[in-house]
């Protein structure tokens, strides 16, 4: 079971939750024991698992990444985006999940978050399910 | 195959080393040839592998953290962990690990630590095997 | 299906793509549909998602985390390379990709490095495919 989920990005620097998209693949699945692959087919976005419950935690990590990687700096990359590539390698692309009894195991104020770092663009994620049986 | 282990952590910062459970429920799910999935379902703690052969390592990773990451900082988060839940998506929430006769594939001196970022707390870690068969 | 894949990197800071040669293991296992778990059993070598087409960004990845994590700094440990499993635990040392109709999925030029942090050395990277059937 493979799908691509589609969404439009609206500003640079963006953290936009994915959890009900992932969730209800799940449930279309009918998968109730595996795992739930989600990956993020681009070098200028990436994928976390953190808190969903205060926004102001997205803005926290959003401003600290570009505190650390600047958008400006002696990069020799001329797209003048070398900073979302790196801020992609630091936070990563994939993110393996657990289903257990049809539910996607997670922490109560753990969600799933696409981490734009170039935007505003297109993007997609796509999420494969693998059952136990 | 689906477990959930429990510790408690002792220190505000800190790396414990988790993988005598993990290797312990391998062996019990009498699994051979398949995947471990390594989950924290928390949000101010992480996963992550590195070296267990000298606890330095573990201080000089954690001190480099508050480093890159310090406690206090112009964040909005008003729980005073804005840092905690950032180093998060810095080191991330999940491994999948390859189990192949019945061993985690490991580098000799690589293991599996829970990092704790806002301790002490209990903490939980979610295993699950998935097998080739 | 395990393989291990060796290489020799010829740098102390080095993005090694690795892409084909996990290709080639997917094609030979005759495995159409699952996913592949890319681990590196090493704590000063890791692996990454990022851009090929344009060897410069992976330069700049490369320098930006020289900057972030320095080689030289108030690290306890004595071995002089406590930067290099800093770094690991930064990018990672798991991947875990999708394969669908016999085919990675990836973003255009998106592509697997092993991000060598402490060479030159002999690597190692493990490749496990689960397939879906």
């Amino acid at each position: 079971m493979f799908k691509t989920i589609h969404l439009k990005t609206t500003e640079r620097f963006q953290m936009v939750e994915i959890l009900d998209e992932i969730k209800n693949y799940v449930a279309e699945s009918g998968v109730r024991y595996g795992v739930v692959v989600i990956h993020v087919p681009h070098t200028t976005a990436g994928v976390t698992l953190n808190k969903n419950y205060d926004p102001v935690v997205q803005n926290d990590i959003l401003t600290k990444l570009k505190d650390i990687v600047p958008k400006e700096d002696h990069y020799g990359h001329i797209e003048g985006n070398s900073d979302a590539h790196i801020k992609v390698s630091l936070i990563g692309s994939t993110e393996t999940l657990i289903v257990d009894d049809g539910r996607i195991e997670l922490g109560m104020f753990q969600s799933v978050f696409l981490c734009e770092f170039d935007g505003p663009k297109k993007r997609r994620i796509n999420i494969k399910i693998l059952s136990d049986k």
